[in-house]
């Protein structure tokens, strides 16, 4: 992916001319285009090095060229991509080394221990959060770590029902290798489409059908770990009391106590049916109260989400209906995945709770309608940005009796910190027995800076959760732009254990350094 | 509890005449009493340190009289009572300390460290796995640290449906508590009338009813620990991306790195019915294999269980009836808890898959036998030990494909270490999408030395769980004599982190040293 955009190029698009519209009558329309071809730095690691890492991993797999290095450069927030729509690529890797196997990433570890390089492991560069912006100073350069070519289905247990993935495999090829196999692993985040399984552990990603499915993290039964010390293999069974979860210690860690170099996941018979529909609820809290009405009586759909006012009324109104007149109905999206007589079973039993709650069924087109344009958003915010309009996303979580607040508190950071115009949409994208996830997304007329103007709002949406007592994520990770916050969550001491992991495991931190650990 | 015997001392029996019988058929009967007031060291640590003790939590929480000391004695594996009973008491702790909240936790730990004092938390003292049992050379003492006037039910949230609980709350008393409020926590070891949630939490329990309700680690929303470098607060919401998840650090590491002072569990609904009920299955590998498609199915029930052909025709046929002629069917236990209209929902689609199956309906006899006396066998153990049988117990988990090997492995590794006469009992116990466990109970005649007997057979079985991939302990811990294999585990790379953390934590090494770490 371009370091300036989302995505397959061939998929770009300007805005439709209905959304050129509603941009033009909300925030007005102020052209501004990105500066795709900037130049990079130049590359700072000696000719002996690269030729070492050639040794280690084949000429062919050790690159330089600046389109290689271009597109390996951030990840795709809005911030990233501010900064190299500006022309700015200073954080652009200085070599992108392709291992093919866990000898050859161990091998190239060891080279970046001995010249003390930056190591920053990349799946698709899908990372919101800062992950793969290393800190560069003090080091001898940075590498790219792309696991591209470790794209192999290892092995399938038909048995178990786990499978082996490595770690380059990206989601819909992952997907692809186990429905010839009659599986599916059920992850589908936003980022599915270029998103990675190794990026998905690193980052405790959660997907779209989470309710049926679960989050990545619950889906890793083993994993297998390169890090500067040697290999770790973890997982000898679904769940054990043999010490703490050691599992648990490497998923999220996002490259910095390691390198995943194998995955063991559960996962399920390909489904037969998918069915996905539309709910109106007459509030945001109505519909809440009814998610948690599914989550604690266990009977969850495979996936359940909930726009709030709002973001329904963008969602479901003409963009010229936008405005006063916007229905204020809530729009709550339910799918069902699995075999046609479960998928009845499930799908009658959580229609007769919507329906006695005060759901209104809206039927299969407002669902199909979400699961045809659900990858799709990362496309419209470029043209957004392209339009002058600034668009971003957050998200936390927290126990339901939270909820409230943290909606009222986030969202009235965000709307103070951006000014008018603007707009702050929220779902919940995720529920569990006891709490569920926000997923915020707001869009307001550029600024002069709108590198600052975000870090402003930013700031503010990421006080108020912590303020609240909430996580400062529930799916994008910790990366560089967390961090503050994540020490508050965490505390002294949490930031201290996992100093003292690193510590261990990376004693010269050439590990992703500045990612993840406070 | 005392020292050489499980539990109420009122519970306590003598053989049932056809058990006898049965007893006295395979093994023969040779009675061995208990010296049940054997002596104590004396108390090691100085009367100024224990006045400090007595400042920090009260003159009349500090007791170092033998009474009290013996009962804090080792925990209940049966080596453990096999010393005890030898007379030998020479793990007892130099003084018992009960702190009340969390600062008097804080405050002894800060005692602890200036004197280089032991610490061993104690909640119900029902550790299979020696690790009440903390290493006492280097140390100026050793402090039992009762937690049983923390037990408290702190605060209940009736909409996230969760329950903040202190960790000295056994059991019984935490399910009273919780069902004042309509709820319940449905984690039901076989220890569960003395255990303590603590001790749930730091050993990863996992109860009767763990199909249904999940394991202790997967209840755990939040916790409080107290360590000799301070206090960390754990769980901002059900599940999060912020960082690895640092609760399954805490939960397992069994007093090592901390103190639990305060546990966030997710509850339930208090439920309406329970209904156990007995199937037949025409072998072990039939009945396995039905769990296996319930699991993988999410088709449930609240109590799934499954005994194999000797352990079923132990509990099943008449003593006199032990032998040749004994039935080969399988016994397995299903249990429903809940809303009526759930239970009779759930158990209408369980019951159709397994009659699918070739399961037979046993009928709700069995289920409420095996109800009646699901916390029954540590007593019988302490009367097949005055006999003269060896009876222990021991278990393991691993992935589905792997259950067969693990199940011949262990048993033959038993069956050899043991001799004969001896009897090799198994059951799975907790079942998983991807795999159960399996538990093993062992009866053999004592021979002269019965604690070398049982290391020798412990070993054996050890071996060949590591040997097979599978895990040394699914819910008993590690303690201190699951060490070496442990260690094999999870490789030399795991053991170096868990020594960092442990180091980070409790620099000066106080916190039940030799316990979980290898």
């Amino acid at each position: 992916m371009h370091p300036t955009r989302w995505g397959d190029p061939a998929r770009a698009q300007a805005l439709p001319d209905g959304a050129r519209g509603m941009v033009e009558l909300v925030f007005g329309v102020d052209d501004r285009p990105a500066l795709d071809a900037a130049p990079l730095p130049p590359v700072a690691i000696d000719a002996a090095v690269l030729a070492e890492l050639a040794r280690a991993v084949g000429p062919a797999n050790v690159r330089t060229d600046d389109e290689t290095r271009r597109v390996r450069t951030r990840g795709k927030s809005t911030p990233d991509l501010l900064r190299a729509r500006a022309g700015d690529l200073t954080d652009a890797p200085d070599a992108v080394v392709r291992p093919g196997s866990h000898d050859e990433v161990a091998a190239v570890l060891a080279i970046a221990v001995e010249h003390h390089l930056a190591v920053v492991p990349f799946g698709g560069g899908t990372a919101v959060t800062g992950g793969l912006v290393a800190r560069r100073d003090g080091y001898a350069g940075v590498l790219s770590l792309d696991l591209v070519r470790m794209d192999r289905l290892v092995s399938v247990d038909h048995i178990s029902m786990t499978a082996v993935l490595e770690p380059g495999l990206r989601g819909p090829e992952a997907e692809a290798l186990l429905a010839a196999e009659g599986m599916t692993l059920g992850h589908y985040p936003q980022s599915w489409e270029f998103a990675s399984i190794g990026g998905f552990a690193a980052t405790r990603s959660s997907g779209q059908s989470s309710a049926g499915y679960g989050r990545f993290d619950a889906l890793v039964v083993g994993l297998t770990v390169a890090t500067p010390r040697g290999r770790i293999d973890l997982g000898t069974a679904p769940a054990n009391a043999a010490g703490p979860d050691l599992r648990q210690l490497f998923l999220g860690s996002e490259g910095a106590f390691g390198v995943i170099t194998a995955v063991t996941v559960r996962v399920r018979k390909l489904p037969e049916v998918k069915v996905y529909e539309g709910w109106r609820w007459p509030s945001f809290a109505a519909g809440a109260a009814a998610m948690r009405t599914l989550a604690q009586s266990g009977l969850l759909p495979t996936v359940l989400r909930l726009s709030d006012e709002t973001e329904s009324a963008i969602n479901l109104a003409d963009p010229a209906a936008i405005g006063a007149e916007a229905s204020q109905a809530c729009l709550m999206i339910t799918g069902y995945e699995g075999e046609p007589a479960a998928v009845e079973a499930k799908r009658a039993a959580v229609t007769a709770v919507l329906a006695g709650l005060g759901g209104t069924g809206a039927g299969t087109a407002a669902g199909e309608k979400w699961a045809h344009g659900r990858f799709d958003a990362p496309y419209l915010r470029d043209s957004m940005l392209d339009a002058g309009v600034l668009v971003e996303t957050l998200e936390t979580a927290t126990f339901w009796s939270n909820v409230t607040r943290l909606y009222d508190d986030v969202k009235a950071a965000l709307t103070a910190a951006l000014g008018e115009p603007s707009l702050v949409l929220c779902h919940i994208s995720h529920v569990y027995e006891t709490g569920c996830s926000l997923y915020f997304t707001v869009a307001a007329k550029e600024a002069d800076d709108p590198l600052a103007q975000w870090r402003a709002a930013k700031a503010a949406a990421s006080d108020a959760m912590i303020d609240a007592g909430a996580t400062i994520t529930h799916h994008h990770a910790v990366g560089t732009d967390h961090k503050p916050w994540f020490a508050r969550e965490i505390g002294p001491l949490g930031v201290s254990v996992l100093r003292a992991v690193k510590a261990d495991l990376d004693p010269t931190g050439v590990l992703n350094p500045g990612v993840m650990i406070p």
